[in-house]
């Protein structure tokens, strides 16, 4: 599947997820175009391609992969069918991007790597931290040597809540907050260091807020231990109030630097009327906000598409894949594990069995 | 001259403005690719051209006018070439993209229009602020009505002076750092504003730090009075130590936005060791730093350029022209006029036969 | 009158700044204590001196200058009252301290000068900007040489409208927001550069907003030309939503500083349920808002006041004086007269008869 | 001892704490008076006693202990003497203002504690974090029900190493920057939750930076979970580059609040040639650096001092006592214990015979 001009793409979702992915696409129009949605429920995934001028629309991702010009499938789906689908799609010889976390069980990740392996598909794993301008700029400068030795990685993600209903429900997404958002903390981290061995995981986690909405930890602290000596430090919560928090906090022996992609970017901004659109979960848009500009840019998700399309078209080797979300869920299920002991966990760790991160968890409780 | 396919650009300029044409355009393959340079010293175009892969290089711009192929030319040279350029280029049938400001006198002004209009090709502005995303995120939620009617718009661009040294003398440029930054001021308090009639312009100008290198002022605050009613408060400075700063200030009686392009996006950083790069006319990358990232694409140029691309091939209408061009020209004159006097100056003001803007104000000192 | 112990403090006036003064005493129980407070509205005075602990009221402050315990009176009572006040307070032999702006006229100001210095009492100038400790932290950097020569110092006052009815009527406040602020920013520049001469004086003054409640300007931008060469750049408002804010701005050939006292100071807050206080003139305290700490301390009003205690017990000199009130004046006056003619006007600057600062723009429109 | 008037101090120790205590009392006159200072090394103590005007000077402590009038003794000395130390001030019938951290052994805080109720005086623990005004002001938020439930407290106080040599020798210290600082930490989170039970304590602990000076830990991160079910998150660091950081934020479920004491007050500042001070352990004046104002007064020095000195007069009662600093203690070992096994300690946590918090987790190493 040599392929030339536009990698022509397909996506599995019809919700905020999908629509990031269907505007991304958008706004790289050299690199690839999306042909083709899927989703289950009738009328979703029509009127999110109506949106986007998208022509193909299918209620089962199977016919989709069906369509011989589809060259990559991105899943926009809940957690636990990123397994199937990612099966699915590799055995329809497709490329296959993959939001996170990658699935819910180590085993379920271990096919997925080896099934795209042997079919001679990409497993690219979606991860825009990787892609996000303001902390690539971090990086460039920690790469640089502006902070020499870096001792200390923080990353923080927060708002109050998700933004569909099924990652309330732990046996579609796995896990709660950590599952969610800890996924990019913990890539985050990893990456922002030139991936060293990550030796231990310890974690705080409760549900402080949603009891009456999930069984998941609403908020959640972690430390990682690297075998560089590095340590990372990331939080994450459903239960902050005032809209998205997504910000980094960079230590080294020789400098720090802190890169805040709301707040740190925003027009602080009073309205009396209001106005269109503040900023990802934003209760309001009147008093005073924080609007962002450019939110996917500043994201990175046009970026993050843009490599992976090159990757499909052999311009560019993946920088997030598989078995970086393999490392991420083996690290989800130990936080979860040591949430449940209160004690770190060494890596490796493969619990053997366990349906999903959480339930080494909720087990213990 | 109906094209397709990506608009091929010529470049006239081999210095920091060329070179931010240069790698902008590189930013937007879909729409369009440089393809020659001209510089008439031997060896600097040739190196700029090296840098971004560009074959042509020409010491003559008017060698590379012959090029057939050449849909449109960007002209990144002194201020005091700028007319005899685009009534050049515009002879050789090819699209003009003119740096700010547009020229030097206001018959000038009149002469690049009509000879455009005349040889039927666009005469485009170049004023990266209609495209800065972070203020055009502040205009959107104005026309959203979010500060109900506005009656004061500020626009703030300041540093250490400025990147060539033909903008010392005030027989290329035209006039110091009002001639050279208050063109974005007075240009982006129109543009906000929905190009209401300016009435009048009062200036405060100076010469604080940098007499020993220019009789041009390196100091200018800028009063504009709208038809209206609102304001527009414009200041501009070669005597800010610490790097570049631009940002913008907008008060409505329904509420009020602040957007700061540099501290407002930066990360603050601390390095003991420095780094790659911080921001433009930085001093320094050691100690604290305020480094932005993506710095092009933050002020608006890529966005830019592929806006005048597409204006090349009829998808889009020129957003800033000649006419633009030409009214902050008056203004530019009327400021100067009234840094001398004193006083408000009236529009319209066309005084006669002044050969530069500022000659209003050094005949007078 | 020598004195020992704690100065005796009577107040005339029992709203806002009254307040402000009880409150900004009790905090410095060592140098002072208010004994008695005057304020014709029955009641008014009474409510007052019930929450801070004051004994004695009076209705006729006449009646308290009897009082022979009383050391210093302060005048927080409207600008056009001012000048008998304080002729009626030092023939009395009292200290006057007297709040901003200093009166309505400049033969005001003379007679209230000269009585003081006749009855050999303190003419003392209440501007709290010599005393807010951010800003007198930017004055020691200038003075210690952080920023060579200082060519450019701004200062910037805003909110949606005085506390006071009064304000409202130009016949009692002599002029809209540039009388009832542009009196501080005046001070301040003034006073951070060392007192040179005023020279010349722009302003451009509008009715944006509240021109159903009063025929004063809400809006003004001032420049100040100065004998040492700097500029000052002045902004007042009571046409800006969103609380209060006050800010400046510190350029020189060798560096630059910036101290807000809102935003700059504050703790971003965002509640769902509000809380007690945020922060002079905010809307309110739900959603997101900017909450100071130790208001009056961080504005100067203890300071000032322990200052002004102490002069009167000989410990220091006064800062803040009526030879500055006046200056101030005459700069009231001459930016009223730069906004009627829109021209710079030359100091000195004394037209004869006038009532009123803002008669002169009235006059004109 | 019933005493009036002024409380008359002593000051043991004549370092950078004991210079913040004699700064402090002389910011507050009306209360108390600094009389006498006692240091071992002769010299020392005199300078501190000449700058601040203190005329009585001790080599011996002990011979101070034996003046008279002196009320209260503050204990800036360290850490390894402070029981003593209390116990001799107590003995001498004086009220015991003790610098952070208590002592060195619970044992110890027992002693302190209990000898000073034998004797009738007060034993003060000095956490100036709850006079902090900007914390002040978000503790009362919080307590006007801003936030709702808090469910997370953090607190963060990093920079680049102690101020003195004895805290790099944790025979003397007893522990490293977690000893120093995270007794802040733990406090504050204890404080502003309104002292509910501490459950347990989690610590990660690592010398990334200075091993060359210290067996002490140089950058500690803290978890508390508390009774209540609220988290504290505490970090500190010596190996954090650019000066002083001291921050906390506050999350509930109806909402947040940040407060900064540094960045969050600063004023931006760029100097080319330098200045007097910007702020504590600031590396540098050149630069961009972020000055701070009134510093003993926005860490609330002064008015914990005047707390102490009016709870001497009983007219306040201590809100910081032995009793907190015992606690405190306590945490510090349960810290300690929890970094050499990787696992959450309950409290609570008595280990017996061990001489310094620190030596639970040397012993482990």
């Amino acid at each position: 599947m040599a392929g030339k001009g536009r990698v022509k793409v397909g996506i599995i979702g019809s919700q905020f997820e999908a629509e990031i992915h269907a505007a991304s696409f958008q706004m790289i129009p050299d690199e690839a175009e999306v042909v083709a949605i899927a989703s289950p429920t009738p009328g979703h995934a029509k009127k999110l391609a109506d949106r986007y001028g998208i022509t193909r629309v299918f209620t089962d991702y199977r016919q989709m992969l069906a369509e011989k010009d589809i060259e990559m499938v991105t899943i926009a789906a809940p957690n636990y069918l990123h397994a199937q689908m990612t099966i699915d799609i590799a055995g329809a010889g497709k490329h296959v991007l993959c939001e996170k976390p990658l699935c819910m069980t180590m085993e379920e990740a271990d096919r997925m790597i080896e099934t795209c392996r042997r079919k001679g598909v990409l497993l690219m794993y979606a991860e825009e931290l990787f892609f996000t301008p303001k902390y690539v700029k971090a990086k460039e400068m920690a790469d640089q040597g502006a902070f020499g030795k870096v001792y200390l990685v923080k990353q923080l993600e927060k708002h109050f809540g998700p933004h569909a209903a099924w990652f309330w429900d732990v046996q579609k997404s796995g896990g709660g907050v950590f599952m969610d958002m800890g996924c990019h903390g913990i890539a985050f981290c990893y990456w922002f260091l030139g991936r060293p061995k990550i030796e231990s995981v310890y974690c705080q986690m409760a549900t402080h807020v949603h009891a009456d909405k999930t069984k998941g930890e609403d908020d959640a602290i972690c430390v990682l231990e690297f075998a560089s000596g590095a340590v990372g430090l990331i939080e994450d919560s459903w239960a902050r109030r005032g809209g998205m928090e997504d910000r980094i906090e960079v230590y080294g022996e020789g400098g720090v630097t802190y890169a805040n992609l709301h707040m740190g970017n925003a027009l602080p901004t009073y309205s009396e009327y209001g106005y269109g659109y503040a900023v990802e979960k934003a209760p309001t848009t009147k008093g005073w906000t924080y609007p962002v500009f450019e939110e996917l840019w500043n994201y990175g998700f046009p970026q993050e598409m843009r490599h992976f399309a090159r990757c499909v078209r052999g311009k560019e080797q993946p920088q997030a894949t598989g078995e970086d979300g393999r490392l991420v869920q083996e690290v989800l299920y130990a936080g979860y594990q040591s949430a449940a002991t209160g004690a770190k966990v060494q890596l490796p760790f493969r619990p053997d069995g366990v349906k999903r991160p959480i339930d080494l968890w909720l087990g213990a409780r």
